[in-house]
């Protein structure tokens, strides 16, 4: 700690990951609007300075915390889903897709970020990119395959397809009463199965 | 002007409606936590008890403000449903409904209601009852006529297909870059064909 950096000492790493963690949990408890840059310096527990020093401001602070947060999940290469049956990636990624759609923390920022998405669009960005654009590859591979077995229509769009499974679970994570995660499971299954995703256990 | 309720005098219809105007307003610019019963009173005109003497609470204000913005939209019958052809159906209902998915106001509207899903659930209620319920029923009529004909497998999970179309047009309105009306017109259409809705016109 003894360099200097701009206008003052380097910060710590933990220093920053107090500080993310600190702006997503006030960003999931009161929103972009009921979030300061005050209030993230008092949770984190270091000065005002310390945040503008890196971040210009509470957006671009909120899109980095958003960022961390929905980067780190892993999915199934697009080599997987050639190699693999249809039914088995399935029963693959399903159950870890329930338990987080089914968890308060994400059903919290999800809420949050979709309330933002039109106020502020940058935050909605930040998730389309980081977190919603790798499904989306992951979930157009596995409806390709479903195209050369035949269990998905040739002729389906499926940007559209995609959309209407992701906006189902999305819509159904935000609707009142939420499933726990064995509901989710059973919800995510019923989704693959009109989609065309999971076929009977003879035909997988 | 000259009897009495309650502690004061009694409002005129037009004080309601321009408290619940700016309250609807103050939610969609600013969230509920940027929202407080000081701004509302303040746009509106009148004094903050004037907002408390009928209101209890900012949240109890805006489930009003939501139903009624929200409750005043007209749909075809399920009696209609039976009556016309699919495809006359569907050709009546979207281009409306394309306008209003690709208004500003409801598009953002929208995102402050899932955005408070979470933390305020009984503005989602108000809105899901008012507004989300007599859709899906009569998505639900005319996905059972569209059972009946054959255009929608007859062992459909109608629920989840419902929430795939609900939620297709849902992800799509806070999605970034939102099509104009017409693109959503399309989008509508897309959606109502994948699902089985919207059946070339030699079958409608």
């Amino acid at each position: 700690m003894t360099a200097t950096r701009g206008r003052g000492r380097p910060r710590a790493p933990e220093t920053d990951t107090a500080i993310l963690t600190a702006a997503l949990e006030l960003f999931v408890e009161r929103g972009v609007e009921g979030t300061s840059m005050e209030q993230v310096a008092k949770r984190a527990g270091v000065g005002k300075l310390t945040l503008y020093r890196r971040w210009s401001s509470k957006e671009d602070l909120l899109a980095q915390a958003i960022e961390q947060e929905v980067r780190a999940e892993v999915i199934p290469s697009a080599a997987d889903v050639q190699a693999l049956r249809p039914r088995d990636i399935v029963e693959h990624v399903l159950p870890a897709a329930a338990e987080m759609a089914a968890s308060p923390g994400f059903r919290a920022l999800v809420a949050r970020i979709m309330g933002s998405a039109v106020s502020h669009p940058e935050l909605m960005q930040v998730y389309w990119k980081h977190y919603i654009l790798p499904r989306r590859e992951l979930a157009a591979a596995m409806l390709r395959r479903a195209q050369q077995d035949g269990a998905v229509a040739a002729d389906a769009d499926l940007d559209v397809l995609i959309d209407m499974m992701a906006g189902a679970v999305t819509y159904r994570v935000l609707r009142p009463d939420p499933p726990d995660t064995a509901g989710m499971l059973r919800y995510l299954t019923a989704v693959y199965r009109q989609a065309g995703l999971y076929p009977p256990a003879a035909d997988g």
